[in-house]
């Protein structure tokens, strides 16, 4: 299938081969993608993201997403690799130095608060900010976040991530009115199963937390490589109306109550 | 492209080249779908769907979809012509009497009512019903229902149809439990933006609501094509861990308070 | 407190003193209020309404909510009770056959659904129209209908009963735009925890489902008295701007993806 | 009436007699509570609070709701005044430097949004917090905080007002999860009208948005006084087992799709 065919985009976020943005970017170039690779300098020192590039031959950058300055050289360099604006963004972002330390939600740290909305929220406003600045999205171009349900529902142990999902998804709403109404550019969420990536090991009870959601979810989680193909059918023309959605990727999790499945392990008396 | 390559499917509810269904038909035909066409006998007397299947080479079954014994028939049908289970289906299925006979909403025909509930909506449970009961779909299939925000938010004029879209989507959630859980098969409903087609035409002031609609979706209404193309994704493997819910296709309609190009036509003092 | 002083309504459906509508109907009399009860005819045999018709001297006629003709009688014996129109309305009525006889929701038996649909969603359309028709109400009335979350949420063995509160609660809101806007009558929805009445003991596994919502509730289960209190506030003057939603009475339920409580009972390896 | 009888709270927010902050302060006291109030010094010698304070006898303690020294202070000084734990606390408190210096969403300044989240939203996790820790609040308190449905939908003008009432909302059910299962205290989020006030008057069109928000409500846009009289039914031993909600109080704005009102206004071929 070749979904992308001439398509040329940004994936932010990429570790190792765990990663949700590693497996969109497996999917986006088998889809006949060209992509521009980036994460902090950090992460490419602790991941594997340049091998990833070095076999496909693509093009990376490091970024720090909190930096307009890092922002703008990353997009320069893309439109400049590229040959002008591209079609889509993949942000990837996220990172609490409270669920790190172990902090517990009703005694953040505010400074490592700060740094949790910066990180996992403000990134995105200041990418969509530097792509808008710089007119560097065709029209009909597609931008997506990905979050999770802790922004609607509250989950033990996520902590301050959920107020910075929260906040994310609002910035795609907000910025999505503009950019929609001004060069067609649409921005969405995908609000992913919990899955088993590096970055998901770092929350407490992260183990229970995917059985529990593996059970209540009628399709099972959906896993990383789930998440790609979903993602890459975003990027694509199939879905040039959608914009300032939310849109549940999880396997039912989102809609349901109460399953059998989960009926069945309730505690006996 | 063959998003759908080798994939078989029961599309309702075309009536002619304005049916969002019409459009999903050709779209999945282009996408390499092989499909099962199928309206009451009165549609097929007004409409041209028979042309249309004569064109395409597509088998055509008359159905009542309110009448489990046409449901029967038309999944028998459709079993034999595609020598098995198949892959999808798209409900798009929906008439209120008491919209037609201009009954306003406080003060319903409440036989209209039963009607308009059981052709707009319980169509839908007993469609679910005879699949399921034949075991006609494959693992992984795809159900599709069409729906509009007004089960969500009132739309003046809109009517009964409010109510059946309602028990519409939450058919959806309460089959697509069961479906997804037994057989992988996923259940969504699409909240398309008010469309121009045939049936359109019956809801009271559609020509300003589509205006208000195209003025308040920051990437104007989706038109009829534009959902094929978005449903064609939903019937593909892309997809297959999204279930139970309700996408709106919608050019952002339903993310939106208040655009600028509304204020831009408030009355002046 | 007074919170309904001079305040005249109708109670549905309290059946004995588990009802929540019984719960309503004592703290609405202990506010001020004067009521008239209601209940079917077999309910009145079966319960014990007309003990408290008699010990609170209250006007009590028996009524099929599902006919026109017994709820003109009701109004019209309510206005006649009162000296004319009153200010608030109990909806609290539900059962499904399905559900009585277990029938699993992928194999309805239709003529139920017809029945749980008829009982429990379209006699509130009845019960708003006849008030509406009669104009029963004072300005600034309200009317309150009880449902549950699983509208939009699907729990296991809740079966048809889940589509009728969608369906519910989306007549809430197309009566309530119109009742709104000509007499500020305002229509709410309230979305109670699972609650052990006599109805509840018909759904299975209720016992399992109260105690999963109360661990995911983090103040508990909002009980029967709980639900009472609620409700008069929503009959009161302070909540006159009000109005179309749906107002979830839940101890937190809602809201919560996963409590500690309930990560305390997940099985261990 | 008495529904605050032996209550005591604090108050925050109110400048002057048209914010809603001040409304809830009058009505608290009619209802037979006890409050202390407070707002910045710089609100103080702005507005008028002090003669409210002097007037009804209150506490008044100046306090800036990002700083924890000074919420320690405010926290202190309403325990020492009511003699130990007290009841409920509003939250009224929002501002964007963006929004007051015009600056697009599209271009924001990244400091003035740092400000506009840390006072409009962070204030909040603040206060919850020293709340918290100093054991301030009585079991079954209640904590409200002043919203606005831009969180939700995207309204042209309102900026990253939107994102942080969407921070605002989410720390809402964060702290409300452990806040409720630790001590069943309740914090739930009132989403009101645009209403009149001094703050509100900084919102670009806002008399554009009156109007439209007017329309739009069957009840037409609830007022100050409106809000009040609601939020002390929160306050309220009526309503302890509502907690993580998001309580609109429109007049039925938010589901509201499109009404006649408006439809009457759309410009004419």
């Amino acid at each position: 299938m070749e979904l992308l065919k001439g398509k040329k985009g940004i994936i932010t976020g990429a570790l190792n081969d765990k990663s949700i943005a590693w497996k969109v970017a497996e999917r986006a170039i088998a889809e006949g993608a060209d992509i521009v690779l980036t994460n902090t300098a950090l992460s490419l020192r602790m991941g594997s993201l340049q091998e990833f590039a070095d076999a496909h031959g693509c093009k990376l950058i490091a970024a720090d997403a909190t930096s307009l300055e890092d922002l703008g050289a990353l997009v320069d360099g893309a439109m400049e690799h590229f040959g002008g604006p591209f079609d889509f963004v993949l942000h990837s972002i996220g990172m609490s130095p409270n669920v790190r330390k172990g902090r517990p939600y009703e005694s953040l740290d505010y400074g490592f608060l700060s740094k949790t909305l910066d990180i996992s929220a403000l990134s995105f406003h200041k990418l969509l900010h530097t792509l808008y600045e710089k007119d560097a999205l065709k029209e009909w171009g597609s931008v997506v976040a990905l979050t999770y349900i802790a922004a609607e529902r509250t989950f033990a142990g996520y902590n301050d991530m959920a107020d910075a999902k929260a906040l994310l998804q609002s910035i795609a709403r907000s910025f999505g009115m503009i950019y929609g109404a001004s060069k067609h550019v649409r921005i969405n969420t995908v609000s992913q199963s919990p899955t088993a990536t590096t970055a998901g090991q770092g929350i407490a009870g992260m183990e229970d937390m995917l059985k529990y959601a593996d059970r209540m979810s009628p399709l099972g989680n959906a896993t990383a490589d789930d998440c790609a193909d979903y993602i890459v059918t975003l990027f694509s023309d199939y879905t040039r109306k959608v914009t300032m959605q939310n849109l549940y990727h999880d396997g039912g999790f989102s809609s349901v109550g109460l399953t059998a499945a989960e009926v069945a392990t309730f505690p006996k008396e």
